[in-house]
């Protein structure tokens, strides 16, 4: 069988690394930034150096097409994320998008012609770290959003995606509007502890939790802390407090599966000698099954319930509601095919993250190829991976790849 | 026995009370703005229609003299402050220094000459809302700071309090510096809810609290809340809920007179979507008897371990350490006294707020009286008394005053 440049992959993504380098060894590259414009660039670049032509459309997103024989088929579509967090990792995204460059390197080293035509994809603003929400692009481009939503969306300096885009040069003229597509693949770092763990190369992502997102405000009354006894108190931080290991309480009864997560929290006045009176705090909860999310949201409710009996007001808004996804089962046979073909040790996973690729699922079929990370360590400078978990991905990519490229 | 006018009292409050007066009713006067510079001089022209003179010293602090027959023996002071916090209320401070006024105006009114002088002062930055930390100035009045360290303190726009002294025109020439007193005595709102809800109109304040203030830091590990399973966190906001609601239980096991409190939480990175990586809290206990305080310490320590043996990083810093005060018992049994004598109800309390009395009580012999303030709130902008509350309080220092300046 055949099989990627492992080293010419590697290099590539040590290139790509120094775009936005942090001293820690990660990389800040937001969506839209002088650091996503110099990394599009370069990948406009090794497009070109590899014969190839990109098209940008009206949201930045990226097509890089290699031309099959039978270019009036649907395409088959592969790609990722070039934007990163803020002290983010090096592997997050970019490694789909490079994988998928090697591919195309590959095909070209090999002179392999496909039935099909393939695209090669950057999603813009996949992160949602600087224009809130998340999978902007890949949302309008699938129908989730309109564009006039998208390209109105600022950041916390005001600044919208429409004069972003315009600002690095990357508001294109294609429509950000989706095609037919035989396929969709996208490879990703897991982002969690599991494949690691379990010394396992390639996870086959059959589906991706559904989420709820919440936002609770919690009311007590502010109160000088040396003066109001505690019998007199209304405090609203010791309520989130309660609320906040209630939730966690509501994720471990949802083990292995569930995630409950208290990650925002601002209280008020929030100063050291007064009691405090209001708190907003976000809970999310995610699950691979619809009806866990329910009982995790009934759950909620109770402890709410609990808190107002202790005298706090508490008024709760469900801000995202997003159901679980089940991939393709067409995409994911190819790429069990492809590890087992391959020998690599595969396992069928659960996304617990959101992607571009789920948005795709609801408009072609789709699936996701994840490797493994350190310590599942993500969103975080220290995101690290192995060379040969780089090169496994990228191999099972292909091989799914040239399987749906071949069919016609 | 004789009695203040409470009519001229409430209408004295009234009409400093629109000195920074607030859309909601409360005031903001911070030290050395503006606004205070205005009350100060409303307070000097009062001061100077009553035929009386006032000193200031080089940190602002206004002495206004009502000499006694016997000027060489060391006089008696009463007073508070006029500073505000910002959305504060119009009893705060003010009311003890405007209760002292109207002392020194009944006494003119009766033509009574008392043996010793009297002193009503205003002391500069009792807050500590501006410029930290609070009871600046008479804490450098009498020698727990000096007046360098005063004088070069800044507020958040890098202003010092001695370029805000020349700014108002209240860098004074007399030295900050303590003299012999024969008594000292400050009127004040409780700024708790006791005295209102038992129906007392006096609290003789017979102690203060020890207050003993901490930094928690607490490190966990940022991770993906979607990817990261429950098992796997090191979350640091649930370690800190933990934390939170343990500190709360020391508070209620020592109940009455034991405050303990969380109101300052920094998270990080503060994200909706990321399990929470590091979070910096305040802790605060507060208790009149230092064996107390000891044991509140030494339970924060058991549950910072039970928080390491969860496998957070926890980091204790001690910032603040303010022993237990008793007051002078000759102060206090002149004010139990004049309460009895009056007709008024009083109990014994526990000042759980520092006030400028309680660093003077280090030099001289002190006391504080306490009125009700409505549902204990202060500190805001709805902070409330009653005019018969004022008068009650006003009569009480009258003549716990002047016993204290007959005596020779």
């Amino acid at each position: 069988m055949i099989s990627v440049n492992a080293d010419r992959l590697w290099a590539t993504l040590e290139e790509m690394a120094q775009i936005g380098a942090t001293p820690a060894g990660g990389v800040t590259r937001l969506a839209l930034s002088d650091e996503d414009r110099i990394a599009r660039d370069r990948l406009r670049d090794w497009a070109q150096q590899a014969g190839l032509h990109c098209d940008v459309d009206t949201l930045g997103n990226m097509f890089i097409r290699r031309p099959g024989r039978q270019s009036h088929l649907p395409p088959v579509l592969m790609g990722s994320h070039v934007d990163s967090q803020p002290l983010g990792g090096r592997y997050d995204g970019i490694y789909g998008v490079l994988a998928g460059l090697e591919v195309l390197r590959t095909l070209n080293d090999r002179q392999i012609d496909t039935e099909r035509d393939i695209l090669l994809v950057n999603w813009t603003n996949e992160e949602g770290a600087r224009f809130a929400p998340a999978m902007l692009a890949s949302g309008v481009w699938t129908g989730h959003f309109s564009e006039a939503f998208a390209l109105s969306r600022t950041d916390s300096d005001g600044m919208s995606v429409d004069e972003a885009l315009q600002a690095i040069g990357y508001r294109g003229s294609r429509p950000a509007r989706s095609i037919p597509l035989h396929a969709c693949y996208e490879v990703h770092i897991e982002q969690g502890p599991i494949l690691e763990e379990e010394g396992i190369d390639i996870g086959v992502v059959r589906s991706a939790m559904g989420q709820r997102w919440y936002t609770v405000t919690l009311k007590g009354f502010a109160a000088h802390a040396g003066t109001t006894p505690m019998r007199s108190r209304r405090d609203a931080l010791t309520g989130f407090a309660r609320l906040a290991l209630e939730v966690e309480e509501i994720g471990i009864r949802h083990i292995p599966d569930g995630r409950a997560t208290t990650g925002m929290v601002q209280n008020s006045p929030n100063s050291r000698n007064v009691v405090p009176g209001e708190v907003v705090c976000s809970v999310e909860f995610r699950h691979p099954q619809s009806a866990a999310l329910e009982a995790m949201e009934k759950d909620l409710h109770a402890a709410v319930a609990d808190l107002r009996e202790r005298g706090l007001e508490v008024k709760v808004e469900r801000i995202f509601d997003y159901a679980p996804i089940a991939f393709d089962p067409g995409c994911t046979r190819r790429v069990e095919q492809a590890a087992s073909q391959l020998g690599y040790a595969w396992r069928p996973m659960v996304s617990g993250a959101g992607h571009d690729t789920c948005y795709l699922n609801a408009i072609a079929p789709a699936s996701m190829i994840f490797i493994p990370c350190e310590k599942g360590i993500s969103h975080n400078e220290a995101e690290n991976i192995l060379p040969r978990w780089s090169e496994k991905g990228a191999n099972v990519l292909l091989h799914a790849l040239l399987s749906a490229a071949g069919e016609i």
